[in-house]
């Protein structure tokens, strides 16, 4: 439905991607045609990001593309998938050939890095609003799902937890100088490598596609972290607890959480946990494996450079308190501190937004 | 990324959709999952609808989605495939639970109509747009390309065209009185059911997906009608012509066009040719058949309810104007009135929008 000079746009996305051999054909046609090799399942994920909500309106565009592939792909990686074909939606204000030529040039590396083929999409007029859809594959009836962690189940997490929230707050104190530096963090002890690792970790995560593949057939259940290990938890308890028919809670370990030296630098020790559990946006995948897992996930992960962390078990709700199924409520993960139950009240972080 | 009362946004859309074999899992982990039978490739498109650019900002929500649908489908019906499951990402300016009723209603009843199963999506807050990727499947190798048209192929087009395109002009007049009724339609001729039908080929347009399918090893190339005739036939010009190597153009009868009684009476005959090729929106097919499957063609779609009209024959354009190839322009086509070669100058609908 593009018109005019909106017609040109595709011109950025065309003969510029990733060959693939189950591509039979990519752009250019009523629709793309392709082949899912034999004995694969197809894993599909939509993520839509919007200017102004989702990243500022005057956003490196290089940085926006390379956020929207690895927020897509880290969903396939949460499933232990291969990653294969993209479709892009591009809905933006002007035909503005800088920004275009950073955000294009960004998403063909980005889609490169993950072997993935650009293979259609559409160019719009409105405000700026990009929406992904991206495909992979998964080994048939492998797919890692939410709903399989079992009481007695060990929960993991990859890499470190807080730092993309760490970022935001840098980059939002960075805009507003007036709020001076908050009581809660320490600005002015970070060193300039850890305040750009911080924000690199909010502006250009990296989805774990390979550590997903590891997991298969040993991690009980998997999720990536988008909105925080509180919540992303909770998806995990709620799935499992409607397939096993039996209420699941989670006892959190909080002296276990993986934290990076730069934010442990940056925030007080008393707001670890609200950035680790709290936070989002990390991109890292958080699973459960059955404790009779626990070597051969240990012997796999060896061959990782990515750390790992036990940092919880999965345990069943006693039976007198069944209505934690239908209303999930913070009371399904149990905080310990060094094994003491810990209460703990987590902000939302609609402040930052 | 949807936050709070957004959250709430996807129970519109959860549970409610058509039930298939295919789809292992649906809404509700980080990726759907999907089986694709043996011996089919898949198809895939997307595509975008903003408010204020593709619909009005006051149009009816039940109107969108199925448009929205349809438009999608269309696309898979173009090349002769079998819709099966799409992606929904709606962003949307406020939690309107009348606009989301209406609009989710007629969403689902539009998807269970092609029985396609809603399999994921995003609901996100900004500026109303609307993305839907549509995946289907066709037979091995068996899609109806825009690239297979060959000199001496005959040209044919389903139902009846402009249509739509008069149905959007009905509309503007009647949101802009002051305009008076232009010198080239006749809206007071017009009886009622004629205006609804011309409206609603504007508004709730039909993907022709059996059509498509039984074109399947008949049609050497097919495009679904959304630019309007005469932009969608230069796409498979093009696409031909660069894959035969040989430059091809298009002969057209203007008085073969299909053109429904409705669009005869409220525009004047001179008119015609506009509505009809540059009309666009009203997602029939376009499709070539060479002369010796024209026998099969008729037999086959002797069987379907939809009229298909001859309207012309691909030729080769004399060898000493190849630049034609690398310069498109309206001289790719050339058209005739009862044989006659008839020079056409074709309005783009820029004033209508």
């Amino acid at each position: 439905m593009a018109t005019g000079e909106f017609d040109l746009i595709g011109q950025y996305f065309t003969n510029k991607s990733v060959l693939r051999d189950d591509v039979i054909t990519g752009i250019g046609d009523d629709c793309a045609i392709l082949s899912v090799p034999a004995g694969k399942q197809l894993v599909v994920t939509t993520d839509t990001m919007v200017s102004g909500i989702h990243f500022l309106g005057d956003a490196n565009p290089a940085d926006v593309a390379h956020k929207l592939v690895a927020v897509n792909i880290s969903d396939i990686a949460a499933m232990g998938g291969q990653p294969a074909w993209a479709s892009l939606a591009l809905t933006l204000p002007s035909f503005d050939t800088e920004w275009l030529s950073a955000f294009s040039e960004r998403l063909h590396q980005q889609l490169q890095r993950y072997g993935v083929s650009l293979i259609g999409g559409d160019t719009t007029k409105g405000n700026m609003t990009l929406t992904l859809t991206l495909q992979g594959f998964v080994e048939q009836g492998k797919a890692l799902p939410r709903h399989g962690a079992k009481a007695g189940d060990l929960i993991y997490c990859s890499g470190t937890i807080g730092d993309a929230a760490a970022g935001l707050k840098l980059l939002i104190d960075a805009n507003n100088p007036d709020n001076g530096i908050s009581e809660n963090t320490h600005e002015a002890a970070l060193m300039a490598n850890d305040k750009d690792f911080l924000i690199a970790r909010h502006q250009r995560p990296t989805a774990r596609v390979s550590t997903g593949q590891a997991l298969v057939g040993i991690a009980s259940s998997c999720i990536d972290l988008s909105d925080g290990l509180a919540s992303d938890l909770k998806h995990i308890l709620n799935a499992s607890s409607r397939v096993c028919g039996m209420a699941l809670s989670a006892n959190i370990e909080l002296s276990a959480l993986p934290l990076s030296t730069a934010l442990q630098t940056y925030v007080s020790k008393a707001r670890w946990p609200q950035y680790a559990l709290a936070g989002g946006d990390d991109y890292e995948l958080l699973f459960t494996v059955a404790a009779e897992h626990k070597t051969q996930l240990d012997e796999v992960m060896a061959e990782h450079d990515l750390p790992y962390t036990h940092i919880g078990e999965i345990v069943s709700v006693a039976a007198d308190q069944p209505k934690q199924i239908e209303q999930p409520t913070q009371q399904q993960i149990n905080y310990f501190y060094d094994k003491q139950l810990t209460p703990l009240v987590l902000q939302g972080w609609d402040h930052f937004q």
